[in-house]
């Protein structure tokens, strides 16, 4: 990416393990993220240029000296960031504060250096041409992303949700919501085909409306008092003063949208009816593991954000899609 | 109050019940709050003025014709709020969002009228001449509100806490963290008398700088990563921004200083090391109730905040005190 809107397809050298700890892993499908978005909005232009992309799946290709969990051939899935699985944090499980670790940013291509292979990548016995690879596909980010704002938000049984946003972590939280038994999932969301999909996830409404509209509409649907969890899944500030006009006294707004404003209404709007603000990064390698197994199984089918594929070439027509909303979520086959 | 530094002490007519749920109560103890200091410093001058306080203890005068858990003679705790105790705020435990509550502002007096007295008065079998009354007062506000700092950050055994702030509310936090088990609580004040205090309430460490030196020193006497819950007990934007230089990454902010701010940094400072913020007026009655029979058996002392009294002519004495520090907390005795 050169600028906001300016998205190039280029040769650069194939990169190469640099540390022991390191894989290779070939890219069998990587993803455009409604995060990406954000600098095609506004990234400024540069000569240079930066890669993109932090969603992938693939075929280990090579492994440094010192992994030993992952060898050649492995299919694995990789969370959006990277991280040792070792430090204190991984120990306790929030692999995106690893002191180690960092966030990927360039697996729109066909390879990906990973670092700290060993505390990062999760094999999944699959094949290249398994019809599961849109779903695996998700654990790299949209899924596990949608499940970090749930179990932050502390959903279970008989929790009432409001999900704000219908892109595909939007989705997916409502997934996740109903995965964990929420019992009323309310989504917030204008594009039906998109609000249609999250009612086959598990949404019990749907209110297309925004603003203060759409808060009367939750409101009402809800005894008058909003829900006592909120996903907020989309970062910009009216999402998150949406969430707080849905969200009841005592409860918690979980964000798991890239935040796009420093400063925000957190003083007597959050404090004077305790409410509880959380989120933030979700790739934790825990969710990959415990999500896994449904997807295999087929309990659970979150590829089905995807509904277009591009070539690797293709990629900037798959930004344009998205960007005007013609595409949910464009899958990248390199 | 008539003003920012004008109080003055007026008679007025006495209060009588007004509802049927209503309660008369004759003030034995009051008190002059940290969070009084705010109009103190700010409120516009007016003709009118108005009324302050919402902290006291006393005995039940009369009752209106509905109210059946107490009778004239009780001697009674009200929490700084009132409410029904029946709405489904109040069944869960979050009686500071009762649907027909509302917030005491009247307390310095010599009576009080105390809306849905059953919700509200909880009964301590004392006398008014118990060596109690300092201990039992801090279940008005100081003690609960520190102890609701303390439980919705969810210190427990094992946990690591900062305490900012070394006013009444943030000792009477070390107080609480120590009895849920904290294993480490650093103790931010500059007081000297004050941080001795929270020293013999429970904190291990005491940090007396502020500002990004402060945050240094925390940081050393935690290995680096900060305390995992921060109990901010100030309510001023430095004291927030203190919060996010000492809590650790995952860990939580809990609120309990009235913020004095509408807008903060709360974007990617809190996403992107996924913290927590929470807290808010802490005006449970659970708490009270859970609070009381360490009290009543001196398991511990909370009164101890209190070293200064003053009779109720002498009130505006006691904020002047509190205002240049020369005071920790004033206890009034109409």
């Amino acid at each position: 990416m050169y600028g906001a809107g300016d998205v190039r397809v280029e040769k650069l050298p194939d990169p190469t393990l640099q540390d022991a700890t390191d894989a290779l892993v070939r890219v069998v499908r990587t993803c455009v993220c409604g995060s990406d978005l954000h600098p095609y909005h506004s990234l400024p232009a540069t000569a240079q240029g930066r890669q993109m992309g932090h969603e992938f799946i693939g075929v280990v290709e090579d492994v440094g000296s010192e992994v030993t969990t992952v060898r050649p051939g492995d299919f694995v899935i990789a969370p959006f960031a990277w991280f040792d699985g070792t430090c204190e944090f991984c120990r306790e499980g929030l692999n995106t504060s690893c002191l180690h670790g960092g966030f990927f940013s360039e697996a729109q291509a066909e390879a990906v250096r990973v670092p700290l292979a060993d505390g990062t990548l999760v094999k999944a016995p699959v094949g290249e041409d398994s019809a599961l690879l849109p779903s695996l596909l998700t654990l790299s980010d949209v899924l596990i992303t949608g499940h970090h704002a749930a179990v932050t938000a502390g959903v279970g049984e008989r929790t009432s949700v409001t999900v704000i946003g219908d892109g595909a972590v939007g989705l997916l939280a409502v997934m996740a919501a109903r995965r964990l038994g929420a019992e009323q999932i309310v989504l917030m969301g204008r594009h039906k085909v998109r609000t249609d999909l999250g009612r086959e996830f598990g949404a019990t409404d749907v209110v297309a409306e925004r603003g203060e509209e759409g808060i009367e509409k939750v409101r009402e649907l809800t005894g008058g008092q909003g829900t006592s969890t909120v996903l907020e899944c989309v970062g910009h500030l009216p999402a998150y003063e949406q969430a707080l006009g849905v969200v009841r006294s005592g409860g918690v707004i979980s964000r798991v949208g890239v935040p796009q404003y420093e400063q925000a209404p957190a003083g007597p709007a959050l404090f004077r009816r305790n409410l509880t603000l959380t989120g933030g990064p979700g790739a934790q390698r825990r969710y990959v593991e415990e999500l896994l197994p449904d997807v295999l199984e087929g309990r659970i089918e979150p590829g089905r954000v995807f509904d277009r594929t591009v070539g690797l070439d293709e990629t900037p027509e798959g930004y344009r899609a998205m960007d005007r909303r013609e595409a949910l979520k464009v899958l990248v086959r390199p």
